[in-house]
């Protein structure tokens, strides 16, 4: 496919920021942060930690609002890019623990965007179709399309967790997939996606809370599952699946980032920066006119 | 397919509605005020006016999103309720001439509901392959599952205002197809598809100044199509065709609503009015759990 990231021509709008921020595109904090490097041992993270931010739940939240305008911006600027034949687009994968949060990012990162430029996918258990398939075939259909971002809830990293966990198939076959993973998502990469891989990182004892107010509160009784019990049983497991992707499939072009998630607010908040740390690193622009607009002006007043 | 949508064993939680409203599920207002009947003319209707609201911009902006709050909490319940079985589902589709504000409805209507239940979709020139089949085909691919809010940015509608106005198929042709989408639309309600169709109402004037400003502004040039023009020298033979298809295909089980659009502030409000009018009117509540809550409660403890 023809690269045509660097060939849109742009018009600098010196507006590419929300006001009052500064404009350092080098410093991304929460993607330094969080970043899984060389040796990271997903047991030493403090899932109610707050990395690259000091501030309580209130200040979380105001900073979470006050970023949403140039994250609207640079959306814009991604999906207008397309437009011109840009085809940078963003994938954001999140995985988690049941109840890590997941659906709360959906809500209130993701929908906070344009929903013109977003396409959501939810992957459930394998249909019998998608079994019938090597298991990146739903993931190959589900990518976005040039200018936008496309949010997987949920990913082709089922296949090493709940597979490995519950022998869904033999070891090794789920172990060549970390490999598979890798080429796969390098494609990606050279196919001017972005990746953003996010775990919500929670503590069993958070998750034990939670669980318990979707058993207290009616209002809550169809977001649970007798299964979620099942799968609590086996959490050291899932852990130590959790620590060999993060290890095995964190390559420098598309590493994993841990979010400590059991504060909502600064999951949130995390998220929300690493795709705002994202968006800026791809030097978007408003494309230039490929009309005559001087001739096209001319045109509408005699309309 | 069986109709379960009034199988569900709800919870009736007392709280459907945001606090300070009134819980009188038969008025809606909106609904009555926009809403085709009998005898309509389109030009008759003033794209300044702003039925059922008699406040100003900023009172508007207001009630919208004093608004959002009862939204995402039907939307909620319509999205439970098909996990324990019900199949009813909401689309919304949304018409209207160039610049009419369908991406404003697209971005502050659609975008305030959470993203996982709503499945948008925008239609474009059909591809190749969609007219390889008949107009219809690549409607039905794109309707809403259960518990979800479809949106669709055109629509088939399309096929009948678009296509009669270039003569892009026979006069004989697209003559059938009004009798062939009420039939198609008949199905959709059956089948627990409550449909709300939205033409969005702009004047001519209002639209000269609007491609006027996408002119003007560099960061609005890739929205500018200098096609857009040549749509708009045939405003008439439009409007005609509009006339028509509101005539035509509003039976009392689908009705067209006509937003007046000239003030972008009312149209977003008159929309999620009618969202809720509708999402209302559906008896929607909490499912009652479908596994033993204190049993659930007793296995959590041990775990």
């Amino acid at each position: 496919m023809a690269k045509k990231k660097d060939k849109v021509e742009g018009t600098d709008d010196g507006g590419g920021r929300a006001e009052g921020t500064t404009a350092v595109t080098t410093a991304a904090p929460f993607t330094d942060a969080l970043r899984v490097g060389e040796g990271f041992v997903l047991a030493g993270v403090d899932p109610r930690s707050t990395p690259a931010f000091d501030g309580d739940k209130e200040a979380g939240k105001a900073a979470l609002a006050a970023a949403d305008e140039e994250l609207d911006h640079l959306q814009e600027q991604l999906f207008a890019m397309s437009r011109a034949g840009g085809s940078r687009r963003v994938l954001l994968v999140i995985q988690g623990m049941d109840t890590s949060g997941k659906g709360g990012i959906m809500r209130h990162v993701v929908g906070s965007v344009d929903p013109q430029g977003v396409e959501l996918t939810a992957f459930k258990q394998p249909t019998a179709e998608e079994r019938r398939h090597p298991f990146l075939w739903r993931i190959r259909r589900a990518l976005p399309g040039p200018g936008m971002i496309g949010v997987f809830d949920r990913s082709h990293y089922e296949d090493v967790l709940v597979v490995r966990v519950h022998d869904l198939v033999p070891p090794a076959q789920w172990k060549r997939r970390y490999g598979t993973i890798n080429t796969f998502e390098k494609g990606l990469v050279e196919d001017d996606v972005t990746l953003v891989k996010v775990m919500l990182h929670i503590s069993p004892d958070e998750q034990k809370a939670r669980l318990q107010e979707r058993l207290d509160r009616p209002d809550k009784h169809w977001k649970y599952n007798p299964g979620d019990l099942d799968e609590r049983a086996r959490w050291d497991d899932y852990q130590e699946a959790y620590q060999a992707l993060l290890e095995r499939c964190s390559p420098e072009h598309a590493p994993w980032y841990v979010v400590p998630a059991d504060r909502k607010w600064y999951a949130r908040l995390a998220v929300q920066q690493l795709l705002l740390e994202h968006l800026r690193g791809l030097d978007l622009r408003w494309p230039a006119a490929d009309f005559d607009v001087e001739g096209e002006k001319e045109r509408l007043t005699g309309l």
